[in-house]
């Protein structure tokens, strides 16, 4: 992390549907795959996902919920990862880092502990937009 | 504004729900703190929160609606600004630009004597575009 | 493309309503009216939105599903393009590039034949990635 002329990409993850996890995380893991940091900054929904047991039961958005059962199909044919699965093995990569948003855990009354042990640090936009301003892809799922 | 050495964050504002509007106004707040730019480009569904009233009216999107109650009283408790009065303070910065965009007041026929007073210019998608192609931050919110 | 001093648009495009299309489509136009490129690649509901027959069929999500029928009558009065004609159309400049993302294409049982025939290239979020690290503007619809 911090090389110098290493890529990196910088995500605001605000949705918490299952659909925006999968884009975060298989950006994040493509991107570590291709030597890239992947910075994932969850607020919001994004970060209610980051309490324990809660990416588990992630669902699709109203819009799309009709599209559940197939798109479940066809995953478990796939035997594709799930969201939580892939974030540990982001975490192996030495070139990912997850960030809980505080504000966002004041407004839902989130505590610390509810968090799953996966988060690298507990923080405020200001840490966000330093990393990205520093990032060369910047995207808000 | 347009200093050549301070950073810059792009917005486009597309949606008109509480949460993406917080997202965008917290983001623009905490940057204008750190001396940076920010531009917000209201389109769509977010255009349409720039007319006068509207921003109070804000909710939850559907599939988050079950949280909508919890999250007022903790804002409540937290004596959280609203958004509408995020934008203001905004304003003082001098760091900080609003725009409407031309195309979507067609689309929902939206005047311009509709908006509120905060609106710094009327504009199409090539002002955002110049803007955000020397950002070092650009989102989609 | 890949001119070295041209400007360049990469926009994720995951949103597959009406509004998320025209987002897109209208970002991209004006991008190369102004001689940027613009990439647009296409994952999950924009995915779908690909596959032939489909983008005609193209609706508000849940959240503004009330405000469809004004947006359609002021599109129509304003003889506004579809967002098909628009994709047609951004195929003749030359500038435009559309990406369908495969392992999309295998959650959804989306095969080649299925897609419109404007689609340049199948490809994974790598091929995305390289792309949006050389851009300027990096959106995620």
């Amino acid at each position: 992390m911090g090389e110098k002329n290493r890529k990196r990409l910088a995500i605001v993850v605000q949705g918490g549907t299952l659909d925006k996890l999968y884009c975060a995380f298989i950006l994040a893991s493509t991107a570590v795959a291709m030597d890239m940091e992947a910075h994932l900054y969850f607020t919001f929904w994004g970060l209610n996902m980051l309490v324990k047991g809660a990416m588990a039961k992630a669902g699709l958005p109203a819009t799309y919920k009709h599209m559940e059962a197939q798109m479940r199909k066809n995953l478990e044919k796939m035997k594709y990862p799930t969201p939580y699965d892939m974030l540990k093995r982001l975490k192996q990569s030495g070139l990912f880092k997850t960030y809980a948003c505080s504000p966002t855990m004041e407004m839902f009354g989130v505590k610390r502990e509810d968090l799953i042990p996966e988060v690298d640090e507990i923080a405020g936009a200001a840490t966000f937009l330093e990393i990205a301003a520093e990032a060369d892809i910047t995207l808000f799922i």
